[in-house]
């Protein structure tokens, strides 16, 4: 892939979504289909199909739905439509989208247990243990894949054996590693993943997705709290008609279909994460070089978004640092995490190697605007200590 | 406007949405914005700013919050979130949108009255008069302008005086009418205006939006049945930083600021309702003179879709009509009224004279081909009484 293909004249987003997308990403959405014609309902067929060979799911047990809206209309439709009204969740939280499902279980009356872990720490598998043995009335299990909060990965696969020992139902927040990170339904026992359009498939924002085990959706049927957001009536439409309920973003759809052919083509799963991997690795080397320091220790990194600590000078002031690389056309990923003053950069979407070495050289000549000088490398010797 | 200048090779969409759009307005979406940028963010400004305007509110005292999902989410958003928990609604019901609204109420468990009425005739006034007078619980009063089932329109105008008489909330459903038939939040005394992108605006699908009197709004805080669908969240983040609270669809909005100069470019509401009107009356004049009968006396016929009878032959099978109508190019909405054997053929869109001229031969080389001859012009004759 050559770098710098997808944008003619639009800044690079190093942001975790929406993000750069190819040029012939964007030039699918070129038609207009009509949501109910054969074209458009053959195309959201191949979409689900490649969904949930993608989730590592069979085609004969899993079933991908598409849903309106952004990602966290998409992890709401799960919460609200797979939650019995006796049902318990147990929600795994080390960031704000740990918090996000918390909040959904709140406003919608949903009984849940909060297990709380620092930003910048692992969830306590032996405390998820504990939790689930202590509370029996616990039926379901959410945990976020890659905390777009910190960039930390949280350990799913274990999580998803531990839930399913209780026999629990398992609900994997996947957004930000849902493409580049692999996954399994089967291995993970994850009964519904989630994720978005403009994520690590690289289409454009304006729907996500659920992966689910069709047998546990069989035994949801009218148990949503929405109509809209109704995930089994969702599934059993796409089952029946072929098409959404409401009317879709085809658009949106066109282009994300583009990006799984695209996806393919990079080699999938491990050829877009080898990529992305690479461009975390130069912004990483970079970064530090430049004296900054990561949030996190190197062994809970993902490669999808790594936040760095604001650097301990006095004239770091982050708007003015934000501003002065978005005027030079990268836009970075504003936000702290509630424990540190972090900035986040992420290395997902249509954006290569000499994409990452020209945000370190605008860092660079930003940071001398801003008359900052760092002392270069000291990141490794004061990471945080297990 | 040159006719056809929307579609390179895709077919013409003659349905109430997603509809053809002009070839600018998907050009629009060959771009990557960043959500939390400040082109993006003054984009949105923009764009709230002008769906005020068109709704013939003052940006004093109004405000428009667009929210993710098609429109049936916009319409979720506002029962889900302005209903007090006490709070009752009356339902006016001449078709299927009418009866969304109840099934939202209903999944919600928000009290509701449905007063229904037949799909071929306007609701009774003085029913909906009484159906106040008898029930003080009732707080908040829907209604549908352009009901899509038949294409009536409703007189949203009367309806909203009589809701304002007994203080109630006025919510209209403007989805199919909205850019294309006049309407105004302060003469009609509406209090939520719903519609979506992909409609008489001609923008691409992705998201609804609501135009709603602040006053209102801010009585409702935290009466949201729903994270994702909290309208007054989302209107409080609108004011506070310009921005979407979750993921917005940034392409859309793309497409969407670009349909809102083409309407002003057109004339606005009433330039683009003139040449609707025009597509409306030659498939109407076209469809008597071939022999079909429409669903709805003109006094309540719109010029955004119209229904069709199918016709007394029995040759006439619609799916068969259907696909040799889309193999010529040219897409139609199938789907019928529950009171009567209908087809519908939508005239919004960015399709003009000619492009109606050629579906009404494409529609009278199907007739030869299925050897159908039908009587012409007995349409007007049968028309239903009143």
């Amino acid at each position: 892939m050559s770098d710098c293909e997808a944008t003619i004249g639009d800044k690079l987003l190093f942001t975790p979504g929406p993000l750069t997308t190819s040029r012939t990403v964007k030039e699918a959405m070129l038609r207009d289909l009509g949501s109910r014609d054969t074209e458009f309902i053959t195309l959201v067929k191949d979409i689900r199909r490649r969904l949930v060979d993608l989730a590592g799911g069979s085609q004969r047990e899993h079933s991908a739905i598409l849903m309106q809206g952004s990602g966290t209309f998409g992890v709401e439709s799960v919460i609200s439509s797979t939650l019995p009204p006796s049902g318990k969740l147990l929600i795994i939280i080390n960031g704000a989208y740990g918090h996000r499902i918390a909040r959904i279980a709140e406003t919608l009356g949903i009984a849940a247990t909060r297990l709380e872990f620092a930003e910048n720490s692992l969830p306590d598998l032996g405390a998820i243990e504990d939790a689930l043995e202590e509370d029996v009335r616990i039926t379901h299990v959410a945990a976020v894949h890659c905390e777009t909060t910190s960039g930390i990965i949280n350990p799913i696969c274990q999580i998803g054996h531990l839930a399913r020992r209780r026999s629990c139902r398992y609900i994997v927040d996947a957004m930000s590693s849902f493409g580049a990170i692999p996954l399994s339904m089967v291995s993970h026992n994850i009964d519904y993943l989630i994720s978005s359009a403009n994520k690590c498939v690289e289409g454009v924002p304006g729907f996500s997705f659920v992966i689910a085990r069709t047998a546990a959706l069989h035994e949801c049927d009218g148990w949503a709290r929405s109509l809209s957001l109704d995930l089994c009536a969702q599934w059993r439409e796409f089952e029946r008609s072929g098409q959404f309920r409401f009317t879709p973003p085809t658009h949106a759809l066109l282009a994300f279909h583009q990006a799984l052919v695209e996806l393919e083509q990079e080699g999938g799963i491990l050829g877009r994460g080898e990529r992305y991997h690479h461009n975390h690795q130069i912004l990483l080397e970079g970064m530090i070089q430049l004296g900054f320091r990561p949030y996190l220790r190197p062994a809970y990194q993902s490669y999808v978004i790594t936040a760095f600590h604001y650097p301990d000078h006095p004239g770091f002031v982050f708007d003015e640092f934000y501003r002065r690389l978005s005027d030079k056309g990268f836009v970075i990923y504003p936000g702290k995490v509630s424990s540190a003053d972090c900035f986040r950069i992420g290395t997902i979407g249509r954006l290569g190697e000499q994409d990452v070495r020209a945000l370190l050289a605008a860092i660079a000549e930003t940071l001398r605007e801003m008359n900052i000088t760092l002392q270069p490398g000291q990141a490794m010797v004061e990471a945080p200590q297990r």
